[in-house]
């Protein structure tokens, strides 16, 4: 690259910072979600997230990530081969999706780790939040997250499940553990709330703190066609609800030591397993005690046929509809439920609202 | 396309086969190590091995996966933007990483899943093997894999680790259990054994025919430095034994039923898995009674100075140097050592070969 293409790029780039009135500053660092040894992509202190992509022949490079409705970020190609490029504005602290396309087609950024979420397995960047250190790996117990695979008669296969047992929950072989089911959300699976949500780190870390009194996490696939994931208006709970009422609570309850009745059992899930979590709940309503809708809806109060109710939580993130949440809130309140919710300040339908909604929820859970 | 594009098409890729004595079969089939849902890569019953790429804008689309020396398989271009190409012959049977060039950039194939190997997430294809049923999920009973977090003072942090424990370990809460640690390769991580090797089917299987006892399979990363796997030739041990020994296998026998002695221990690795498990095993004779290098070289009588070993076992594919394993094990067993060999078939440095040995070994583990 030239010196007056370089001085051209500067030039370019603070235009778009005064236009948005923050200087960049300098101090990019490799995003925590990198593959090991990876340099980029790269996040600074304020939230802008930097690419480079080696693809000396290619013509056009732009990643999906970037300010809304904007298109992402388009990079620019170097001498050396590479492209790079900023987004436009600071990104909303947390996790999120992206990929890149080269050339009109759709790839993952070889430098970040992948989740699974838009029904692929895309790349994943951090934005470090403000209150990062309730999901960060820290120096207390830890409890394990264990694949299992249950029969499924339903789907005639055997099916993936994650459990989280709890710091001492092999050294306790007496001790008996309240059980919450916990769903992702479209085109995600039974990885996400692990990977994506750090759902095992925010459960250590509470236990740690003595902030909750510990019991048992339950993750798996919530959708029984494997590929067509479309049409939520029409959807059929039935085949979702028949693996998770009538296979996996048997399962666990048989493999795990949980207490098996309804007080001790909650389910929750983030956007449409949010609506899962709604439509099962009131399908089913002597099997879970605990709701839990996380940028998934509400209810309202003439939907819950359930008087013994022990609690429904709602919550969403502030950039979501926070007004459609306190509403429900107030309704179930003056209909006599128990209701608690939550909204988290600054986010969107993204996973720092689940990380928040989480650690918000659990504490209130089997607490009566 | 013009028909006469793909009539030149077809008599180019006809030429291909009769210079290797073959037609192609069009019996070709998404691979098992696809994303939800992708059509593509595609596998036939003669093990070639089919791409579909879209990069509509893209001068230049190779994939790494092809024979061995002619760099690949070049894809070509087709009208509607996708980029499709077979590889010139049939592809040894079993896993196989691979990853994309797009106009000089490395990439992954988005129909594929991912698979840590060579120091990155790669993309994997499987091509079907006439053994496949003995890693297949059946309807038996399964295992778990757990996921632990375990202290290590001489890296400063929680290091992961999986935990394979058998069918009914939970429902035996008295029982105890021999360990296996069980090492991957270079560039791969802990992850390896179980998603590229299957090895918790492999388990679960030879478990429900009864042709072993159930035992517990620990698998970490065998490098402390998280970056830098350069270097093998002056590569450092000690690091990596003083978690394993020092810090894993102490969090192990307290934090699972185990049988904590050295006659109930096993070490194995796959290639620097294997070396690492030689180095280890002589420099701790007291720690591990069952030693397995798989693809990873070879003991001779003079290295070892436990003379209560319980078994040496020693196996690598046909196509990698099946002389010097034969060689080897006479000369353990002329010198009095307990030594069991294995040579897979029609295999080379690769998990084929690691599944087999694997499937190999276990029956021999623990049995005296």
């Amino acid at each position: 690259m030239t010196h007056y293409k370089i001085a051209l790029l500067s030039f370019l780039c603070l235009g778009t910072s005064i236009a948005l009135g923050q200087t960049i500053k300098e101090d990019f660092k490799p995003s925590t979600k990198n593959q090991p040894g990876k340099e980029y992509p790269q996040v600074n202190s304020q939230g802008y997230a930097r690419f480079r992509i080696e693809a000396p022949a290619a013509d056009s490079v732009r990643v999906s990530l970037g300010l809304g409705g904007r298109g992402g970020t388009l990079l620019e190609k170097g001498e050396d081969g590479f492209w790079t490029g900023t987004t436009e504005g600071p990104m909303d602290e947390g996790f999120h999706y992206y990929h890149v396309n080269v050339d009109g087609g759709t790839f993952n950024d070889p430098g970040a780790k992948n989740y699974y979420g838009s029904v692929r397995w895309e790349s994943g960047i951090e934005i470090p939040a403000y209150d990062q250190d309730f999901y960060a790996l820290k120096d207390v117990s830890h409890g394990k997250v264990e694949q299992i695979l249950f029969p499924s008669p339903s789907t005639n296969t055997s099916r993936r499940a994650f459990v989280y047992t709890p710091p001492g929950y092999a050294k306790n072989p007496n001790k008996k553990y309240p059980v919450l089911y916990l769903q992702h959300g479209w085109g995600e699976n039974e990885t996400a709330w692990s990977n994506q949500g750090h759902a095992n780190l925010i459960m250590d870390n509470l236990i740690a703190e003595g902030k909750i009194e510990p019991f048992l996490i339950v993750m798996t696939y919530g959708m029984t066609n494997e590929i067509k994931f479309g049409g939520l208006r029409s959807f059929d709970i039935t085949p979702f609800q028949t693996v998770l009422v009538d296979e996996l609570i048997p399962y666990v309850d048989e493999n795990f030591r949980t207490i098996a009745d309804e007080d001790h059992r909650a389910l929750a899930g983030l956007s449409m397993g949010g609506m899962e979590t709604k439509m099962i709940t009131l399908n089913k309503p002597d099997v879970f005690s605990y709701y839990g809708l996380l940028s998934g809806g509400t209810y309202a109060p003439e939907d819950v046929d359930k008087e013994d109710v022990k609690l429904i939580f709602l919550s969403c993130g502030s950039k979501e509809r926070p007004k459609a949440i306190k509403a429900a809130t107030e309704k179930l309140k003056e209909a006599g439920y128990p209701v608690a919710s939550y909204i988290s300040e600054g986010t969107a339908h993204e996973f720092q609202t689940w990380r928040r909604s989480l650690k918000e929820m659990v504490p209130k859970l089997f607490t009566k």
